[in-house]
């Protein structure tokens, strides 16, 4: 398997815990595309995702997965007990709904602030910017912290009572937003804590090791 | 189960399909959430869905699911193998992929121009737009409408073989062209024939068959 990505993009880095959550970093080999230079809105890589997004998993026959929840669930399949997309039905539905709700209200409000309200990729990559779209992307981003917080008060993870793809959906939010300079309100004291008790898992601490590399 | 909705209302159709898909429609009350009235943005419903928008399923014991997807997985995951969101691990990624790509690239991007480049709900409702990201929006759901097309000229179902949720969901985004009169482009003809195989279906055909409620 191959994964196009960039190592420290808050996409990526979803799937890059959910690989290391799995065990199956080993089995993947990671081909870098060039955020920066727009390397992931050419032709070339447009023919892996329609979407021009990262990350990408490349199976071995060609077959191209593109979208994290799609990737991880994938992952999750693979081998043995599911462990991240939950075991009944019930907490199935919850993990979906509450990592699109992730996408939703903070990780996706963040990116649009982001490629819409500050200089983003830079002007070559970035052809086109709505900044009053873009500020009020990042208020609902602020606004999904506060919806987050109130969560993590009645429940130790974000889906319930195990950690799952909706709290690495939420971390990536967190990487996100300390990439744009968002602080995390600091009312947010569930929030604040549960990302120090995510800091422990050794995925999630790999992951925020990582070196930028040169762009 | 209840399913808080509104009958005609393109998400809650794709939930509605995927119902009729299982032959679940008499375990559920649907009971009415006016959208023209705005009661989808009241606090009693947002209580429900924090993102204030429909459908939610209601388990009996209170616990909400919102996002088609989550739904419809929590749906498909109920009882017997899976019919809607596959059976083998590639099939769960291609499909939640497609499906996500139903969303971005058609669905919600139809969604964005109506609630942003036409009246949408009525002043009332849409207290902020945004114009000129929804006629962005218009246009990148035609090139994904062209992009389904490419996709139904390779295989018979949007996500591969077998009729899916990715293919309930590109017909969320048909009902929705509709219903803001933005016409698919007749050189899609790969895509109209999918759509004219899909009302061959009696969980599509129950469903465009329904005459909106007044509001």
């Amino acid at each position: 398997m191959k994964i196009y990505d960039w190592p420290t993009g808050p996409y990526p880095a979803r799937v890059r815990i959910a690989l290391a959550e799995k065990n199956l970093q080993s089995s993947v080999e990671f081909v870098p595309v060039n955020l920066w230079k727009g390397e992931h809105k050419r032709l070339a890589f447009l023919a892996r995702n329609y979407s021009g997004t990262l990350p990408v998993l490349e199976l071995d026959n060609g077959i191209c997965l593109a979208e994290c929840t799609a990737i991880t669930v994938y992952l999750d399949a693979l081998a043995g007990e599911p462990t991240l997309t939950g075991r009944t039905p019930l907490e199935k539905g919850v993990i979906q709904m509450m990592t699109k709700r992730a996408e939703i209200e903070m990780l996706d409000a963040i990116s649009v602030y982001f490629h819409h309200a500050t200089p983003g990729l830079g002007p070559d990559v970035e052809v086109y910017q709505n900044q009053e779209w873009g500020l009020r992307q990042r208020d609902k981003a602020l606004r999904g912290m506060h919806y987050f917080d109130g969560v993590l008060r009645k429940q130790p993870f974000i889906a319930g009572d195990a950690f799952s793809m909706a709290d690495i959906a939420v971390i990536g939010g967190f990487i996100f937003a300390k990439a744009v300079e968002l602080p995390i309100p600091q009312e947010c004291e569930a929030l604040l804590t549960w990302f120090a008790r995510m800091q422990e898992r050794p995925s999630v601490r790999a992951q925020l090791a990582i070196v930028p590399p040169k762009h």
